[in-house]
């Protein structure tokens, strides 16, 4: 953790130019009707979750060049991400994935208790061989043609929800990489129909508080087909499988030019929506920090959310899964989960009840310009507004340089060499 | 029609060439355990709808380059349409877009038996606007705001069932041009629940032997959203209606990579494929002759029907829907009809059950080879010899440029003057 | 033109608030060392063109759904603009396009003068048959097969060249629709010999002090290949041509995901940007306003430019080209050009010393924070008192909406009843 | 090397049938008035390089699961391409890459001798770190803002081409994963320069019959901007190094639709066309097997290159560049080298007179059906007899799974455990 004192002295510097700006906003809000205080309000109790995998420099299948301070282990990537919460007031939960962050339940509670955070999903994961399993996933996994690799895949996954009963965690979540790479190579239903064999026997399994989230990806690893590649095959599954049972949406993992905020109004529609993996895109799972690429596509998702708030039983869960291959991991966390929060307050901004009655005029011009409004809205002040209140930092970023946190886990953790991608 | 003299000699001479090659492809065949004249057979009792506004020149929103002998209304439609079934015994039906082919009924059925012909599904239009209908359609149709339009639409879509079962028709087929061109324009879940009631009612006017059929597309007339934009949207509006609704899968329609042959086969499993229009495409809904751009992809749909072949209530519908801009429409008829058959009989080549055993061996390589050894036999003997012995052209294209119908009509129909595209 | 007393009026209701936020940015950017005063004086001196055409309302090949008053010739259209231009401040320059535009150079210079506007780039069209032509560019037109259709088509934009002289333009604008439906049907290189063969003619015609400016598209109206697919050829045939060749980028010509500000580099790097064809787009040349789909992506497009300002010989063409499809035309331009106003104001803002310095550090996330803290600057107060203290409309939408002029030409002009599209 | 008289067992069994097919097949193109014999003849004279690190199992950033029988070095890929090209008698040259393949000349001139195999272009990496260089490539190579990793970066390219010259290359192969991940990371302007000055010292220390490749590339591993992103960018840079720079084509480093057979005829057209990395791919660089998604797009290419063959100075280099994730490596490599050399067969048979006639007649059907009757000729027979002239395998993928050469070398090399990607 941070010294506190760091945090107050760079916030310190800050205070006076925030609070001017922040009462401008306000005065501004005011005069459209808006109270400043009650978005704030709204801005303050929004958090995701990061994954913990986040923590070290990702790569890609040609190389990885990791940077001082790469954690060693769960228990570092926990202390990472503490950091990122402490300095963004933003981030209150992470989720582990398996085999990578298995430890003893009671160790990692403790560790997230000491950096005030809470367990969210819990990541299985069978797109990769384990050290300690006996089968190949090379093939596939919850959708393999050996039923004794499926049971390996089930019985890995239901691994997975143990562990998330003791640690806290309320939900699976499920990617596979299982597909093909060449025309007739797989089935497609006769490999459907296993992975929803399979699947069913991991919902059999999850707790009656719990859900399991599935989620849908176009292509990669498998190249030529995947087994849930789109969100019409992924609400299938989940409506085979029963309530227990929602959508993930990942933003980069659709075909170029879709609708994306069309499919989570659609999922919300029928009662699918299990939550995002957030990050941002431009050709294709590219896994970049939410926002860089088109922050007005994020918006767009988030007004959706809004749109749809307060409906029974609506809850996303809203994480964020990048690929921090060129920036400090913990940097581009601090940046994406900002340019969240800041979708989320642009997307609050909006009028609704004009909004409504553009629409039922078919005043298209002007609801396009209702959106806008609110996304132009530069709603800096109430981000750091709320981040200053709850003890976080004005400026994250800035905060984070100046407190030299990169540079003492540089020192107490070994280098890392870089290390080939998946080509050789 | 064409004078059969001029088919019978146009075969003459292509006769015993036809023979040789015919021969030839048998015995490579029977090496591989495949009976050529099983496979005639089958070939031989393919049949695809033809749509009627394919008989006329097509064109784009910035123009439209009539030929000699454009169709003046369904009837000429119906002769051209017979013409092109006269030579290639393929296309035995034909499927009429109202209001452009209203007519009355005994007159069409008169001029369908002419020309051997039957009538297909039905087709509705609510993305223009009709001279008899005092409402716009400029802001959607059966999701329209305005319930006076939805109604009007509707109402619409009923007549075309009224005029579809006087001339034997078993299905309405349903596409609207309703979505947005900007974000906020529409609400995506009111505009759904607009065209879910709409639609109701158009179903509940379905004789009992009737489908109707859901096409969805990604994109244009709309840009930034369409309400049946994907085959998720589109099950799910088909399994919100019930049993008589289905899924129509145009090849043009879709996100560009996106894997079609997958979405038929989760179609299939889930019950509610409707069938086709075929043709291709390179960018978007560019409406090319089939198989013109990518046929591996088309033989690769009909592998799934193949595969699909015989289960109960499988019965896909298979239509042309082509633009056919810089060709003689009719010989783009002849040619594409062709291809879809021709990739029909790859598809009966495919040896399944060593497919299948690949498939189980995760033997990718062979059962990528065994889709190819199918699909890179030449059939075009087998083709040939169907027609021949349904008196039939064995060359289609051929026959037609010797007979002199396109000349003939160039006569007998005035010319049409270039007509500017949409933008002006 | 609109009773500038109106624009009084409306103004006067939103000059306080406008003067409340103008300050409060000053403010702000005075912090970051930015002068605002300094910053509006860059914007009130940018104008962008806009073309004729979208005066009208757009279409599809599907339909075309006018509006009331619609402009029944040029010099409605030149009216039209002329209020666009009238309430932003931002369009001082018409675009013509001919034959569509064609009349008396005085009576055009006369009407432009009462407009207080000047001519922009003229557009040549042999994308369709002209009424007075007696070849038909079906198969093309600057590259057909027929040296005497080519003639045909340079003569037309040697008359566009000599209309143009006549009324102040300075270039030449050319975008054709040549390509091929079908592999096979154009031979690639001897279609872009004839295309450079005919340029060359057009380029040899030009006045020394004008530029001749070449467009590319990846497909329509042509949808298998296209002559001038992308910029890659666009520069090798502005370098054939010389140095008054350059290229134009419409941001919808491109291939999906393409990044399209990094060919605007390119251009720039290698000397041959003629400018743009500003419009907005998801899925392929949607023509949709400017930034209400990607404002990001317009910024960035802005961010070159402001990066080689000053350059010798760096003069982008600016212009919007859009289909209005479901909007009020004059309201749509009006937002466009705001939209690409805002753009370039945000553009202006980003700290350039900055930027270089994180760029040279391979500090990627700071310079993408710069970038964002430029876009996310709200310049709406900067973009309202530059159009203010030019007699333009403070709020350009609302002023249009409260001063009649489309009720008034609604009256004036006959309706026209909806056309169809190209596909009938 | 396998045993001559396994090859002559399995050889033995399918002769017959080939006669057969050969004649029949011969029959066939006689009467098109095509000598069967002089196709084979230029079939059996082509031939394609591959590259070594093909030999062993790809993988993705997610995961890599090795087979049986990984080469362990250099000279194990060279033997396991030798066995490629005795069964094939299609892939004569084999590709080296830098630092994974470094070793003493005479050795590997040695070990090629015994294969009977040449040493195509040599290729650098730049792409990832390497253990001898102390500088990291993170942050870019040839366009590194700093000048001591540029020149880290030449210096290794200028090995290359030291160690290329001593075993017989005529040519350096360049691709860099220089680009940015975030709008703003990298100046695009100075970084292409940068680029340009890195490459033309590399230029500089090129042999007089040496060629260098310009390899462009969309995108991955850089995901919002690579250095050299299209043809375009490759044209430049190869116009701006000479005559000797040349730019290659991979067909999976496109945008999603790109025709990319144009792209291969504009570079033919300007005289910078390389040649090319062959492969397929269906969503981006898949790397999948050539022919497997999209045959007729092979054929298209290959089509482009016989329309241009005998032009001065053209003399493409083919290689396959594919990534064997699922398959046996040394099986995808003869399967993909078979495809491509289809490609070449079949676009041999295209009727170019008649092609040409239906071009300048603008018969788009006759000219789409022209190529189309090349492609759908079922060239096997001619392929396989030219192998069995050659002492090649008749059927190279049966004789490879009867030799028992994967099973030897699983037993000689030892099992390699599956490795995690870049993503941890």
């Amino acid at each position: 953790m941070i010294e506190p004192s760091v945090i107050g002295e760079e916030n310190a510097r800050r205070e006076a130019a925030l609070r001017a700006d922040y009462e401008a906003l306000g005065t501004r809000l005011a005069r459209d009707g808006i109270d400043i205080e009650a978005v704030k309000a709204k801005v303050a109790a929004f958090g995701i979750a990061v994954p913990s995998w986040a923590a070290g420099t990702g790569g890609t299948r040609f190389a990885r060049f990791p940077g001082p301070g790469e954690p060693r282990d769960v228990f570092d990537k926990i202390d990472d991400c503490g950091v990122v919460h402490q300095l963004t007031g933003a981030t209150p939960a992470i989720s582990l994935h398996i085999p990578w962050d298995r430890a003893a339940p009671e160790d990692l509670l403790a560790k997230a208790k000491e950096n005030d955070l809470v367990f969210d999903a819990v990541n299985s994961n069978t797109f990769q061989d384990h050290a300690d399993l006996p089968l190949s996933f090379r093939y596939g996994s919850l959708s393999h043609t050996d039923k004794a690799v499926r049971d390996q895949a089930v019985a890995h996954n239901i691994e997975c929800i143990e562990l998330g009963r003791r640690i806290g965690s309320k939900a699976l979540s499920i990617w596979v990489g299982d597909g093909s790479n060449f025309p007739g190579q797989a089935n497609f239903t006769r490999q459907l129909d296993r992975y929803l064999d399979s699947a069913r026997e991991i919902y059999a399994a999850l707790p009656d508080d719990w859900r399991v989230f599935i989620e849908h990806k176009m292509y990669e690893p498998a190249f030529y087909s995947t087994v849930v590649q789109d969100w019409g095959t992924s609400y299938l599954i989940a409506r085979e499988l029963g309530d227990k049972a929602q959508c993930l949406v990942d933003l980069g993992h659709h075909a170029p030019n879709v609708n994306i905020e069309m499919i989570v109004a659609r999922l919300i529609r029928f009662g699918k929506l299990a939550g995002f993996h957030f990050n941002d895109s431009k050709y294709g799972d590219d896994d970049l920090d939410a926002g860089v690429i088109d922050p007005y596509r994020l918006f767009l998702v988030f007004n959706e959310l809004i749109e749809a708030e307060g409906a029974p039983g609506f809850d996303p869960a809203c994480m964020l899964d990048e690929s921090h291959n060129v920036t400090d991991p913990l940097e581009s966390m601090m940046a994406s989960a900002t340019e969240v929060v800041r979708a989320y307050a642009q997307a609050l901004l909006v009028d609704r009840t004009a909004l409504l009655a553009h629409q039922e005029a078919n005043d298209a011009l002007m609801a396009s310009e209702t959106l806008k409004r609110g996304f132009r809205t530069d709603v800096e002040p109430i981000l750091a507004q709320a981040r200053l209140e709850k003890g976080a930092a004005i400026d994250p970023l800035a905060t984070f340089r100046a407190c030299g946190y990169r540079a003492r886990i540089g020192r107490e953790r070994p280098a890392v060499s870089g290390a080939g991608g998946g080509i050789v």
